[in-house]
């Protein structure tokens, strides 16, 4: 394949981050990634599983010569992370994220970038409950979906790199503006998350050991990294906001109506539900 | 293993009914088993399939003589069901049921039958998505848990007995007073169902090609039969309403949270969440 960047640096040598150094490199898009972290422990690890060529925990060392910056650390680091490696990043280096929110991300970094340097907003949807250098695997993003965010400012030559670097490894790249972006993905990431929040501490502490596959499935994601998620609920409060007060509607409708003792109204949600449920496992 | 019964009428020759007919002939806890149920093809499947050894569509002729009947059909059938096939039962027969709620079923079910008969209310923790004879296996209650419901006037002897059933098809036996296991399945299972149902009923249709893992968990179980919720939740009315409210309040103290940008109280929410997420997985 054709390399795409000389040198980059990744910062935050995480599952998403690590995954995507060692795929990227082993299939030639990146000549050498430097891995730039806060915590010694997981850029050995990091090192040690190849991942990355080199690592460093000085932004300026990191940075230093770089023509690709990819910024995998946690929503809320984003601005402040392109901050500290701009100043060292080569002229007309390409900076990207894999953020899942994208509206405050973009504008964000965009601002706390030089002029010079070429942004482009992604996010990989891939993911596993695992995390860290250690959970990171080179077919991480084989036959996912990757979005990329691009808005009139976007440089037309960094967004074909990053869409190309995204397909190299195996995902497929899809255009969204950031606001349908959070639109979308506060539906099918941060609401879902909220309600599992929620359930899981709403339950009484001595009804779970009689919890079965339902209550599993449905709380399963309330077991997330809290700071990653108080993260992305203060970047993307009015569509998760707009999101749980449908949702809560839906809940006072079926509430009303088993208080009522209506059933067909029930069955009614139900089965609405259900079809769309079902449409969605055939993927249609 | 002992023989427990020796001639059984099962109704509803479902995933669960069908499962423990062929788990109980099999390991000799019950001498014949006959399949009674509305539908010809299901039942023909349960014939050839082996699950019973003779089936009928006739309530007479189906009880004629048992001295046991499992009533494994949906909630709102158990009493009728139980109506029908009580006149041909032999005497003192033990009846007993497989329902996810209780406190009603145990009522409406004891006095549809006429004195003599003995009922033990009883909720096998078990099953899939699937449903009917096609998806019955005799290994299914292997490990699970069996809740027995009994109550003041339950026979000490059929409570034995239907006790002895679920343990030697592999079941771990526990009991709970009606009351209590509405409240601990509610919390378990019933909210849960209705949470799936309302955020699979509110989320667009345009959103859904984007889901990805925590959508597709937390909605799994809105692909779930509409009748048979549709009875469940007439039938423990109240305890469900009563996890909803408190659901309901947690989602819109997220919500405040969110809207005020009070990351803390978010945070604090998570966090709690993921604490009891992580013992609940750990098994603690």
């Amino acid at each position: 394949m054709t390399r795409l960047f000389e040198r980059a640096v990744v910062a935050g040598v995480g599952l998403i981050g690590g995954s995507l150094a060692l795929a990227a490199r082993r299939a030639g898009l990146i000549g050498e990634v430097v891995g730039f972290g806060r915590t010694r422990e997981n850029l050995d690890v990091a090192l040690k599983r190849g991942l990355v060529d080199r690592v460093s925990q000085d932004p300026a060392e990191a940075a230093q010569g770089a023509d690709f910056a990819l910024l995998a650390v946690p929503v809320g680091a984003l601005a402040p992370v392109a901050r500290a490696l701009a100043p060292s990043l080569a002229p007309a280096a390409v900076v990207s994220d894999v953020g899942s929110v994208k509206t405050q991300v973009v504008r964000e970094v965009s601002a706390a970038l030089p002029a010079g340097l070429r942004f482009v907003g992604a996010h990989p949807i891939a993911g596993t409950e695992d995390s860290g250098a250690v959970a990171a695997d080179g077919n991480l993003f084989r036959g996912t979906r990757c979005i990329v965010t691009p808005v009139a400012g976007t440089d037309a030559g960094a967004l074909d790199k990053v869409e190309a670097l995204w397909r190299g490894v195996g995902a497929q790249v899809e255009r969204l503006s950031p606001e349908r972006h959070d639109e979308v993905f506060a539906w099918v990431s941060h609401v879902p998350h909220m309600i599992a929040y929620a359930l899981m501490h709403a339950a009484p502490a001595d009804t779970h050991p009689y919890a079965g596959p339902s209550f599993r499935d449905v709380t399963r994601v309330a077991g997330s990294g809290v700071e990653m998620w108080r993260d992305i609920v203060a970047a993307n409060a009015a569509p998760i906001g707009a999101g749980l007060d449908a949702v809560m509607e839906r809940l006072a409708s079926l509430r009303e109506a088993i208080r009522r003792g209506d059933r067909d109204a029930a069955a009614t949600i139900f089965r609405a539900a259900r079809e769309a449920r079902r449409r969605l496992e055939s993927g249609k």
